[in-house]
């Protein structure tokens, strides 16, 4: 990785190319040196300055928006931005396509909110039509939940043609964006969610500890009242930090300073669209090089995220994940297992410090692993290819 | 603090005399300066040291309980307790004498679980035969629960003699020892409860991010299904920990790490009995040092606890907390608001990373903020003394 402009990780740990945590700079943890008074004008400063730095991430219109930090991990956001928006007797269309989705239809069952679940399977992209179809035939629906991008086979669902749809039907759109925001635009003024959640420790490349709300203020306002949990309450939340510029309950400081950091840097990159160009060329170089070694990406080039890419396994009964998982860890990477309840796969991420002279060698220790594995072909096996279709279908 | 063998913050940022976050030492935050995977096994294997460190923590009969963590703030954890281990038809005894037991009221009836609420007010504390007569006259509460140390005056709630009561009456006993586990015992053969709360940022001197449950085995399998929350749902998180080793969602893996390093100096130092000898020492400078300048505590000797220490702010109209705040704060010391509703007041912590050569330093810059503030006498108001004689009442 010689020629990479991006430092390799200071204490020598291996490369996460897992959608989170993943790899974070040295100067994003070395923020976390210092402890801070929660109560204190410093603290509150940063709180403040944090907000309105991920406001500026959804450009144009953002003034009619707010951002509200919640604790906790990304599926904690998800469950506040359901229990805060949508009313006790609303109810939301899940547009799910894997177990982030699914997640979220759990999440709407535990706490009690009615919902209709349109369950594509492991991948398939749910599209505008399906939605305006099932929103005609059930007037109910006050919300659709897009899931912006699936983390579980990484494809990037088509938010816009989806959040068009809802808005035809004249119903609101939450999106979850957790493993997106920050590298793939979601702009207040032409997708016009209702509410949006992501976590700092995704495409923003902070520390893992807390995710965050983005909200039209109507809808925080309009959200009184309406959550099943203290603690998840995201109109609550705002409306203290609002008064006082603090968190209602103790934050994770130290999280909290690394993501500022971890935001200053996104900016110095050039914003969502500076990072976002790092990771499609992240994706491009390793997709095209694990290609070359006979692997196949479950999904086509069109709906793949530059967030994490799912790949068959290899047909060859040399090949075990465990096995790979090992090998690439030695060289320094490590990877994710698959999600898919159909045929095995693994899954490579292409977010977190690293650019393509690390995806470059990512390609090299998966070329390694099959040698070292003794596996002759990284060709999947018939049923994957199988699988495959029914996305070109 | 030249004799102090504990060093001073290495950045140079003041100390913090709040109950969390505190004053961590350096070698628990350096522990931050990785990036772990959360799969992978030495993260699991992280987990697994942290669960059983803390199981140690409350003595013999330990094999009966197990240690869950939770993502979120310490008001999480409360809920993720209360919501787990009382069933939909149970109903509990919130034994309140500050800030800390009425939001735990809050919560209850925020998700929908009934309570009866003893409020002793800003501090007086619940006794153990008040216990015995609410429960004798109504059978339908199934739970009590006690706050430890209610942080918001610093008093040391009479936790045996509260438990006792409660099991007498064949109750179980919920705690929430928050700011207090780690330095007071708080073992599991002689206190007999169900299920208590902690978190990673108090007694045991971590970073703020996650908290932990440890709970009877019996009843986290009793627990099941109970949860209004996805997220905050114990029993889920207990299960899925014990057949994965991982944290069910995203942990905040950095803070784990420091977490761990906490756990280590918090047994190097001679575990609870150690560290709860330095903070009574702390306390004791402290206190002894603020009286002879005149100032007053809010609770006799006999109910301060050695974690935080609520003052009255001096009759002199020259005195105010803003002013005493920043003039403490230019000495390096970060103090704490109070939260008494009948008198002001301020709080001094006694947790953290500090001894009672900092606690000697704390009652000099008192003194010196005195004078800066041109403040003749340090005593309090004639009200506040009267609010005082409730407590010998
Ligand atoms: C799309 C999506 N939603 C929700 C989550 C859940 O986040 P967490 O694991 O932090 O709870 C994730 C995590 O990767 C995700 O990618
Ligand atoms: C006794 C007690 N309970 C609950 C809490 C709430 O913890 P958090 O602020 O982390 O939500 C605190 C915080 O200091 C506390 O001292």
């Amino acid at each position: 990785m010689k020629n990479s402009p991006i430092p390799k990780p200071k204490l020598g740990e291996p490369y996460l190319l897992t959608p989170g945590p993943l790899t974070t700079s040295y100067k994003v943890k070395e923020a976390m040196l210092r402890d801070w008074g929660s109560w204190d004008d410093e603290f509150r400063a940063m709180t403040r300055d944090m907000r309105s730095r991920l406001l500026d991430l959804i450009g144009p219109g953002s003034d009619m928006y707010d951002c509200v930090p919640i604790q906790g991990s990304g599926s904690y956001c998800v469950e506040a931005m359901l229990g805060s928006f949508v009313p006790k007797d609303g109810k939301v269309l899940v547009l799910a396509n894997g177990a982030y989705g699914l997640r979220a239809a759990a999440t709407l069952k535990c706490i009690g909110r009615t919902y209709h679940l349109l369950d594509k399977g492991d991948y398939l992209p749910p599209r505008g039509d399906e939605v305006a179809e099932i929103l005609s035939q059930d007037a109910a629906i006050s919300h659709v939940l897009i899931i912006h991008c699936e983390t579980s086979s990484g494809i990037l669902n088509p938010v816009q043609e989806l959040a068009d749809a809802a808005h035809a039907a004249g119903r609101k759109v939450l999106i979850d964006s957790m493993s997106a925001f920050g590298a793939i635009p979601l702009e207040a003024e032409t997708v016009k969610y209702a509410a949006m959640v992501s976590s700092a420790n995704k495409c923003i490349e902070g520390v893992p500890g807390f995710g965050f709300v983005i909200a039209r203020k109507d809808e925080l306002v309009a959200a009184k009242g309406n959550s099943h949990s203290l603690s998840l309450d995201v109109e609550a939340q705002w409306s203290a930090m609002e008064k006082t510029g603090q968190w209602r309950f103790t934050p994770p400081t130290h999280v909290v300073a690394a993501f500022v950091e971890a935001l200053k840097g996104h900016k110095a990159e050039g914003g969502v669209a500076g990072r976002g160009a790092r990771y499609y060329l992240n994706r491009d170089t390793m997709v095209s090089g694990m290609r070359e070694l006979g692997f196949e990406t479950l999904l086509d080039d069109r709906w793949l995220s530059p967030i994490i890419v799912t790949f068959f396994c290899p047909a060859d009964p040399k090949f075990s994940f465990n096995g790979f998982y090992e090998a690439m860890k030695d060289k320094g990477f490590i990877i994710y297992p698959g999600k898919l309840t159909v045929v095995d796969s693994f899954r490579v991420g292409c977010i977190g410090q690293l650019d393509h002279y690390v995806t470059h060698e990512v390609v090299k220790a998966a070329s390694d692993a099959l040698t070292h594995m003794g596996v002759l072909s990284a060709a999947p096996p018939a049923a994957a290819l199988k699988e495959r279709k029914k996305l070109a279908a």
